[in-house]
């Protein structure tokens, strides 16, 4: 009835070492200890309050986990060998290029949620085939994943084009109510500020707005073989409240930034073929991850409400360890690996090597 | 940008052969025909009206294509030898073996409609083994598609699933509008018969219902992990209409069969967990394609009007080539590749050994 794995509970657990212990580290932890024929062999984190701590008591296990928070991976890559390093530091390729380095020089796999490394051709291709090539030498496979990017707007809408003949254009929507979400998020898209102090807040970068739009579009057009002009990103605008409105933790008056809107497109032929556009603010009237394909046949496909980016982003992050554990070596994206899938049963049986 | 190809524009051409070329086997062709990169070599068929003729008159081309259909497969493939066969015969795995054997035993890889060899260890665990081992001797790869079986109901949710920690069940729906499908899809799903005459026709297997949904079934389960105690397919079910409806070219009377309604559940623990709903009829209010993941996060995704099944068909066929032709050599199912795509651009971009 089914495919026959052979027997996999005699095998050794995966070992499993977290870098980086904030909140998506912390979520994705959490979500490790449910699962089966796996182990957290190590944390690395750089934050004092943190180091020389037991991993467990930071991220709110149940009990003590036996594992120390240090911040020499170094040493913690030689002494325990870990099988695959979840990494979860930054949004930026540059900036966690050194932590991917020092991981894959030690012959671990990687899954990171680093934003700019779903699709790192686009910030830094030299970078990238840098890395790929130490990826290959020590035969190890690192990904960049998460909900967006890694899985929304990108991997989905790139799934659903194989169903297509033609593809005129693309357009993919996410539309978040901010108030469902925690309050840094809150923060971080500027709930509650006035639209002058919004605007003052992106001049000096503390509002960023959302990392990932660009290495989307450029992702589906590599996967579709689209040669693209340009990718656009367009400028961070406040969404204003229009009436009032308010979360647990925010309200926000009439006239008021409620959150932020972006877009990116993709140009070919001097044409937008592909249009992401992300919204997250206190109030949304609907939730939703939407995505139109202009082709043959038509495909309008939605997700309502949105899929809950904290959730899945530690989902994904586990979900993809079989996936990268069995690649072959070198740097992939989501594209080029096997279906996303969720692991329900012991981890064991999908890997390969063990089987 | 994007990632670096190389130069591909002095590569030969992907040749590829047509085995079957009945209705699906002639869209796959005339779609092969608009694709970049890749040339028709062969083409197989064993009906004589066809033996003998141009291909290109045959699938309705605008000009002959200098390929003339043979019924002798073992020569066309000594004499001209394709990288991938496109092959589309019979849906049952059984009855295809042999011609899937003689492909593979020739060295070249396969693209097949087959619904049950979607996931053919469901049928025949020891012909899918026997066909894998011939296919590695042979270093060529195996794969099942389609719409449905190989994509709507199997592919779509396993990749949902991936953003999921935790799943309980599986809810799978496809409504079809027949009125908007060619007249022997109608005819197969028994519109315009009365109730009795449709009961007769299931009985002397004149109506077969859909061919895949157990493959489906045990497909998620295999991609999640889930041990299955039981496939359930439920019989087909006439769907009566409850006022007169008419497609272009049937009328159907209230109170007569507008067309089919079939069901599969996947059991664990004594409870549906996987559940798949087919219904096709003349007059469906809506056509749809939805899942529904009860886990966490929830996910509630729908396709709305649902994937058009015959372009789609030919579109992930001709869409999984190149993953085929990339892959490790065995037999492979979806989900054991990498994310489909649609091939928009030269097919020899997406060729590994070309790069």
């Amino acid at each position: 009835m089914s495919k026959d794995y052979g027997s996999f509970s005699c095998k050794p657990n995966l070992k499993v070492a977290i870098y980086g212990v904030g909140w998506i580290g912390g979520s994705i932890a959490r979500l490790l200890l449910t699962k089966k024929g796996l182990e957290i062999v190590g944390a690395v984190d750089f934050a004092q309050a943190k180091v020389g701590r037991d991993l467990g008591e930071i991220v709110g296990a149940e009990k003590p986990l036996g594992v120390k928070v240090t911040k020499d991976a170094e040493e913690l890559f030689s002494t325990v060998k870990p099988d695959v390093v979840v990494h979860a530091t930054s949004s930026y390729f540059r900036d966690v290029y050194p932590q991917l380095e020092e991981i894959v020089k030690h012959g671990v796999n990687v899954v990171s949620t680093c934003e700019e490394l779903s699709y790192p051709y686009f910030s830094s291709g030299e970078l990238a085939a840098k890395l790929d090539a130490l990826a290959k030498k020590h035969k190890v496979a690192v990904l960049g994943t998460g909900v967006n990017p890694g899985f929304v707007m990108d991997t989905l809408p790139i799934v659903l084009s194989g169903v297509c003949q033609e593809i005129r254009n693309i357009k993919v929507e996410r539309v978040m109510d901010a108030s469902t979400r925690r309050m840094p998020f809150q923060k971080k898209i500027g709930a509650g500020l006035t639209v002058d102090e919004f605007r003052e807040k992106i001049r000096n970068k503390q509002i960023t707005g959302h990392v990932g739009l660009e290495q989307s579009v450029a992702m589906i057009a590599d996967a579709l073989g689209w040669s693209l002009q340009a990718v656009e990103l367009g400028v961070v605008e406040p969404v204003v409240a229009e009436k009032p409105v308010k979360s647990k933790e925010i309200k926000v008056e009439r006239g008021k930034v409620a959150g932020l809107r972006q877009s990116a497109r993709g140009i070919m032929h001097s044409k937008p073929v592909i249009t992401l556009l992300f919204e997250a603010y206190i109030g949304a009237e609907e939730e939703y991850d939407s995505i139109t394909i202009e082709g043959v046949p038509k495909i309008c496909e939605k997700i309502s409400p949105c899929v809950h980016g904290d959730l899945a982003t530690a989902a994904i992050v586990v979900n993809m360890i079989p996936k990268v554990v069995n690649s072959e070596p070198g740097l992939k994206t989501m594209k080029d690996l096997p279906l996303p899938s969720a692991v329900l049963g012991d981890i064991r049986r999908t890997i390969l090597r063990f089987g």
